[in-house]
């Protein structure tokens, strides 16, 4: 099923919601983002789980994490710590997030979150989550992981070149558009652009650090958090060399629109289109 | 006299072109960019003057380049720091420019040239030497100085806010464009994006590390050397917050095109129009 696809079917049910981290978010101030990620998981009625999959440090990360959205309210908080395809793979683990009313993902390697969710059981129960209408956050990595296509690496502060960006295969929560985080603070324009170039269906969207897009059901996202979202809109590229390089050979891409979306700016998935706030 | 009026007389007369460099040209292997500037000097019969003035240890950069310049086959260079107003102001150092096949601007600060430069006799006559067609090259702060509006700071890898770029007038060689350099390799997406959204008629060229413009009689620039040059072309923004943002407050900027031209590939400034090589 298709991001749009699922969206519209959310739509109708008024079900499921994402909200992605650019990473470094605010944990010591206002604490915006996080604190409205609380609030969405209260309205559910129902525990939050922090995953602590991506960190390599999970049991300390976790516990900061706890520690927060204690002090934000929520009151029921199971930390969970799926470092191997064995716990990825127990019932228990999978029922636990199945009844969650809200699931983070911390930050860390993407890689370690998809080698060990792919085709798990825990890996089910989270889609299923998800189309129930548990509200999954995720920061830095754990907001890269929830696309059906993600990146998994590619430096930041380079040119344009063939090795510029590695994809790999997200979880899939929602499709045709592809994350990026820590986005101005690490110069990663040009690896966001390849992603887009592979494939101009694909919708990038790159988020700045304390900021945050919040996926809604009726297919378009909201801003939130003291920095911007960069999208990179590829449909109407008119030439790309992309097909013809290798290695360190530069990119050509020519008629790429992008928009910088600070807090409160929409955007329509649909209708690629910018909702300027009133 | 705008820039494309320049151009466009000089396409009459088939005078003075620029070479503008991103920074970290190949100094050592191939020297691409190095020799290119040396064979169009070459073509003009006259000697090339290293201009030292944004460097504070010009005496060294000067010989590294004369080095250079010399074993790509230039016999006659002169190294010209002039490095205070009083030398701005010689009759004679006027004199060496306005003879001159070539000029080159090595890297620095580009504000030491333009507070020393400004309004001088040396300038005057840069400015002369150019409309005759000598050939002037620049590379890091000696590519940013030669336009009418120049970027004198603001950090990379930083979200776009108010506090993004500072801007300030250069030498006016060209105008209604501005440059950056060493432009993915330090994150300066965000800081040549504000620049444009300052005034979206100014065009915005960024130049990667060991890459160049060349800007030709005809009004339009070829790309080359390793890497990309970005242009963000303003024109069809449909919306900014710029006017009421301040400090670190961010930027909302709809409808940027971009394109990403590597080796070979020109832009037609009048036309805003990318050429592709055959």
């Amino acid at each position: 099923m298709s991001f749009l696809e699922v969206v519209n079917k959310l739509g109708e049910k008024v079900r499921g919601s994402l909200l992605l981290i650019g990473g470094a978010e605010d944990k010591y101030g206002d604490k915006e983002i996080l604190n409205r990620f609380c609030r969405m998981v209260q309205e559910k009625g129902s525990y939050l789980v922090v995953l602590t999959s991506a960190a390599s440090q999970g049991a300390s990360v976790g516990l900061e994490y706890q520690r927060i959205f204690e002090d934000l309210g929520i009151s029921e908080i199971k930390i969970l710590d799926v470092d191997s395809r064995n716990k990825a793979e127990s019932v228990e683990n999978a029922q636990l997030l199945e009844g969650a009313g809200g699931i983070f993902f911390t930050g860390g390697d993407q890689l370690r979150i998809t080698s060990i969710f792919g085709g798990t059981k825990v890996n089910n129960s989270l889609k299923k989550a998800y189309e129930k209408g548990t509200i999954i956050a995720g920061t830095s990595a754990g907001a890269s992981v929830v696309s059906d296509i993600m990146i998994v690496g590619g430096k930041g502060d380079e040119s344009a070149q063939m090795d510029s960006v590695q994809l790999s295969a997200g979880l899939g929560l929602i499709e045709e558009l592809v994350i990026d985080q820590h986005f101005a603070q690490r110069g990663r324009m040009n690896r966001l652009l390849f992603s887009v170039a592979y494939n101009p269906h694909i919708l990038g969207i790159g988020i700045d650090e304390d900021t945050a897009v919040e996926f809604r059901p009726e297919a378009t996202f909201v801003v939130r958090g003291s920095h911007s979202v960069t999208v990179i809109d590829g449909k109407g590229i008119t030439h790309s060399n992309i097909s013809e390089i290798k290695g360190k050979q530069p990119l050509a891409l020519l008629d790429v629109k992008i928009h910088v979306l600070p807090a409160l700016y929409s955007y329509n998935l649909q209708k690629r289109k910018v909702i300027i706030p009133d």
